[in-house]
């Protein structure tokens, strides 16, 4: 075998522990430098191949390196850019291999969510059908733990940890002052179609009448009545209520409660997110006085507080992606296996890119109380081993002590190309 | 000196280390058990002390108030009331002083902002009026950091940590997927009147380039088109743009962006929230996809990521309070003083109620850059110290493990009184 250069790209929405994988990868290539060349990373991911702008990830310190395990974001730039078809766009297909070739790439591996994993199926296929030797490897991403057959995806489990927190802190808040002041809080979580991230907010309920007492998921079409009940319920037998809901809630008509067709009681238009729709309802319907939060951003990057499970396994993800490829393996993805669920084990597995390309899991019904409006025992114990552990980052002066790389570019060797 | 019993309570909105100021006094009297009875902490603030809702102090155990210093929120229930002027509503004062009677109460201690040390003062003076021996000692605490005289209030510092934190990673977040995703991205702080909260996530820019490129504060009155402007040159110049602004922003005619009566581009009103109006501005105006947060309650609870050097003073004033009602002070509160600014150093020092109630501390211009929209070298260097250091809670199964207190309420003595 001919010692080939790596081309690593990130993909898709970011994530607290993404750059783990990367450092898992790239620390592992290293160790297998008499088999495999320079590790390029893709400048902005997939973009970054076919404008070949790419990140020669050797000019980059050991020390540089380690430091990617604990920083959040993307280091190498992420984006959000799915291939076509390979009949609708060949010629996209064919200048990554393009650029492969001009730079002497053999592995090509992939940090995503399903779309991701699909691209790199695809690209896996024409290289086989025009016979450019290409390994193509997924390794697996996304806070919104909707990927199949890997028991869970790297970055779900320390966002989900942040959500459990938050509402465990910001229950404590409103539980102090809900004798004169807010009774509902709402905070709206990512999961547009899923509701993983909504459905760990609920380990923060440790004995019943601990917030969060409603969460609201994409999994079940929104009843205002009963919700309403719900939550009049709530306030009056615990005198507060806190509210998880996923961005993703629908009603009957399976609109978006937070699409920017939504009207508020006054018939006006919103500006988007499902909590100020719910927070305008509850104020307009019962009367109470609230506060919502919207997190956004901060809950998918928020590396100060990763569960240490999710960057072991980030980074044996990128690890075992290279490993994979060492071994002669290809089109594949490294999957975690849960080995034994009592006492939480898990180990790396395997899978095809074919099977994982765009299919998204949902939450199970069984996942969800029987009222739809909580966490059932048995995800409980799907969830919780997820959140398991602190790896905080080092800090400096009061912050996290963050890498930015160098990011030295590989000198191009082609014309131009307009994405 | 007979050994009277205390009261002690929580006033206006929490904060992620108001119970380690608890944690401080009750520790401290517990100490003094030959001059001080029990401590008896008011059932959601003031408002227990007028319904005779107490809780006794004494049926907690050491490890269980230990705990309080890790613990968010308002562990006995704070409130927001407002007790009217002494001419007004003499029966109130009246009532409370009848209940401190009954219970044998010779200390009065009040953890909170501007308005509580004003109480606190009014019920001194009305206790010197009546003859009735007691002492009553103010315990700062405001996440706002608008108190006079201190040099800073504890809660801010965590916060201010927390916002710091949350945009540095966010930052991080927007800038590797600004290329192809959100180019603007905003987060709401906390902050009606005052830019402290808005200020500290400058702390977060260690080099130009870094987020958060601009900041929006109460004290400078909103200009659109410059605001415009500065996000343009900003997303030109950098590939994207981080926003912070302050609940409280006003434009030119003293009007809240995020007041209920603002309008949108479309005039729809508005149901709360000035950062979806920046955004909405954004998106007509310049035409940049947007993202924002507005993280509410979830930043003045993050006791997960509070500053040490915070928790340690809020523990040093509870603890002080006591020491002042010891030594026979009345009518004082302690404070926070910067003893040496270069290697920052602090002590405790005092004030008078007189001095600091209903005062407001707003930020000073010189802490704002000439254009408005950053934080001067200046305020870098007052707001650093008070975000070093993390004292971490300590961790159950994924989970802060935060104190839930009996809470043994004392039997009533007295008839009811309706608040």
């Amino acid at each position: 075998m001919s010692k080939k250069n790596v081309f690593y790209a990130q993909s898709g929405g970011v994530t607290a522990v993404i750059n783990a994988s990367a450092c898992g990868l790239i620390e592992t290539a290293r160790q297998y430098k008499n088999k495999m060349g320079k590790v390029y990373a893709g400048c902005n991911g997939i973009i970054g191949a076919l404008t070949e702008d790419l990140i020669d990830t050797s000019k980059e310190s050991s020390k540089a390196i380690a430091r990617l395990r604990y920083t959040p974001g993307g280091a190498f730039g992420s984006c959000r850019y799915k291939l076509k078809n390979l009949e609708d766009n060949r010629a996209e297909y064919e200048r990554l291999l393009e650029v492969f070739k001009a730079h002497d790439i053999g592995y090509f591996f992939y940090n995503g969510g399903g779309d991701s994993q699909d691209t790199a199926y695809k690209i896996y296929l024409l290289s086989q059908k025009i016979s450019y030797p290409l390994t193509c490897i997924g390794i697996p991403k996304t806070v919104d733990n909707d990927l199949p057959i890997t028991d869970n995806c790297p970055g779900f489990g320390s966002v989900a940890k942040y959500v459990a927190i938050s509402i465990l802190e910001a229950g404590l808040d409103v539980a102090s002052m809900c004798a004169t002041s807010t009774k509902v809080f709402i905070m709206e979580v990512m999961g547009r179609h899923t509701g993983w991230i909504a459905a760990a907010s609920g380990l923060a309920m440790q004995k019943k009448g601990d917030a969060p007492h409603i969460i609201l998921f994409p999994e079940i079409i929104f009843n205002e009545a009963l919700f309403l009940k719900q939550v009049d319920k709530t306030v009056k037998k615990w005198g507060y209520c806190v509210i998880v809901l996923a961005e993703g809630i629908r009603d009957s008509t399976q609109k978006f409660l937070a699409e920017a067709g939504t009207t508020d009681s006054f018939g006006h238009k919103q500006l988007g997110g499902a909590a100020p729709v719910i927070a305008q309802l509850i104020k307009t319907k019962l009367g109470y006085k609230y506060h919502w939060a919207l997190p956004d951003y901060l809950q998918r990057s928020a590396r100060h507080i990763a569960a240490d499970v999710d960057v072991k396994q980030a980074y044996a993800l990128g690890q075992a992606a290279v490993e994979f490829a060492i071994k002669g393996k290809n089109a594949v993805m490294p999957t975690i296996i849960r080995t034994t669920s009592k006492r939480y084990k898990w180990a790396i597995g395997e899978t095809t890119l074919a099977s994982v390309a765009n299919k998204e899991k949902k939450l199970p019904r069984s996942y969800i109380t029987n009222d739809g409006f909580h966490i059932t025992q048995r995800c409980r114990d799907y969830l919780l081993p997820l959140i398991q552990g602190e790896d905080y980052p080092p800090y400096q002066k009061g912050l996290p002590n963050y890498i930015h790389l160098k990011k030295v570019k590989v000198k191009k060797k082609l014309e131009d190309f307009v994405v």
